[in-house]
């Protein structure tokens, strides 16, 4: 048999302390650890054949053949999957997303994730998660927190070796839901990848590079705890100070919108309301309300009649990345 | 003799509870009540003689005779001294700042509160602290803060009569320092006159509105039990919400620079490993580091160091308005 397929499944997540620049752009080292939540309501499945009379690698995504970056974004990674197996044989790979793509919601979170487990399962590398965690971090860097299952943090490592994700606790462990609030669901003008590495060029990068661990260790304990006012306080101070970098950084990036803010200080004054609710925003202008879940019939119903509310998605803690039992051919 | 004449002193003040969007802007009675602190090192000092020989009101302010706009604000706020008197001879009006008007320091509170209480010592009223202090209110809304001594709040009052500042703590109560940090000393694009009137157009105005009885209560137990975590908590958050209902209006009004965020998040950091600071802007680029008298040197120095800074004044509490002694002639 000259093709060997496999297919797996991964939820993008919500960063609650944000991933933010690279110590070394290339493998992805982050300056910093980072913590995040998997959404189980948003989904990417992507199929990978290696297959021997393939004569170049190819990509479809949601139906349609993809050229350019795209196509070269996953050719390189498959370079370094092969390169692991010791490989050199061509792949097609297939996704899709659940999710509308043109939603706002960065996709390369779960792309890569499913795409490391495919991958690496098709060419027959049996990597334990650690290691598939790495791999995926290789294509975004994102990508290896949705790797593991439920609460999930990136340990930044001193070398590629020790910079990968791990389960802080399951996805029933904390009954929250994100609340994704769709403001404007177009591209983002800088793409993730180009703006890390705009961080050094802030003056407040170093400052927020030092505080990130107080936050990781009071994010880690509040998720453990169960405790939701420390959760948003530091969710909430975490987001600011990534886009107080990323505002302040040569060019600056401004993500957010008029819209954005409106969003943010309703979240803000519902909480001083009491209830249970904080907002996070990642390199885009659609705002994350992080809750707990018996919060969420009255913030969706209010959050929907927001001025420049387009659509609120709402996600349970998800899984990590799985495969997909396959029907034998 | 036909000529009474009076000079009085006043101190600018930084608001720790803002005062933004007017519920009648020709009596300029506020949305909310606010909270202030009068700033001993600047001073604003202002000599009114009416003079029946006069056929108009003129008006020189640092040794230049002024026309257009600046001489009609004064001029109609002269009407309304003279009507309170039942009188209507024309003055002189000579005023100078300690401080320099391209510093981005807002003179109209002081510049109001001075002239009120000279121009009405000048022509024979003799008005309770109160009555100075809505008189003042008339000129500009800030300046009736400027009246009273020390730490201040302005009540917001039903209507003309109950809308005055009252004195909270004298001066000496608190030894806190006012450290402004200039970024940008030219004068703002938009003034707060004209600013007030679209505080209404943001769709968080109200949000903020109902947010703040709650906030001016933390302010004045934190300034009465010289409990400055809570102050700094408020200050914050309060000086945050005025200018999210800035920046969503509409027109929207962005006074922040890549500067101002720059010296903001500095403090924040800083305040995180243990310093007593906060930060508070008002309509302008420039940031207020408000903190513990025993602080000053430490922060100094390094606030004077951030990228963009070209100067900082240090103000301790300042008294109120004052009448200077006349030599008499």
């Amino acid at each position: 048999m000259n093709a060997r397929q496999a297919t797996a499944t991964a939820h993008p997540n919500i960063a609650f302390i944000k991933y933010w620049g690279n110590r070394d752009s290339r493998l992805r080292l982050p300056l910093t650890g980072s913590f995040s939540m998997n959404l189980a309501a948003l989904e990417t499945c992507t199929s990978v054949c290696f297959d021997e009379d393939l004569v170049a690698d190819c990509f479809d995504l949601n139906g349609v053949e993809q050229g350019g970056e795209s196509l070269t974004r996953v050719s390189r990674f498959l370079d370094q999957v092969r390169a692991l197996a010791g490989q050199s044989v061509y792949a097609r790979v297939s996704s899709a997303n659940t999710f509308p793509s043109g939603a706002g919601i960065a996709s390369s979170a779960s792309a890569f994730a499913a795409l490391a487990l495919a991958s690496a399962k098709a060419i027959g590398l049996a990597l334990p998660e650690k290691d598939l965690s790495r791999l995926a971090r290789l294509g975004s860097g994102s990508a290896c927190r949705s790797v593991p299952t439920g609460f999930v943090e990136w340990l930044p490592g001193e070398e590629d070796a020790g910079s990968y994700a791990v389960t802080i606790a399951p996805p029933e462990h904390w009954d929250l839901v994100d609340m994704i609030v769709v403001v404007d669901p177009r591209e983002k003008p800088v793409g993730s990848t180009a703006g890390h590495s705009l961080a050094q060029t802030s003056p407040l990068n170093s400052l927020r590079v030092a505080g990130v661990p107080a936050r990781l260790e009071s994010c880690r304990q509040a998720v453990l705890a169960r405790d939701f006012s420390l959760l948003a306080e530091v969710v909430e101070l975490d987001s600011n100070w990534m886009h107080a970098v990323m505002r302040t950084s040569n060019p600056p990036l401004v993500y957010w919108s008029v819209d954005t803010e409106v969003v943010l200080w309703h979240v803000q004054a519902w909480r001083a309301q009491g209830h249970a609710l904080c907002a996070s925003v990642d390199a885009g202008p659609n705002v994350h309300v992080i809750a707990l879940a018996e919060e969420q019939a009255w913030a969706e119903e209010r959050l929907r009649t927001l001025p420049g509310v387009q659509r609120v998605m709402v996600s349970q803690p998800g899984e990590g990345a799985r495969l997909v039992e396959q029907e034998v051919k």
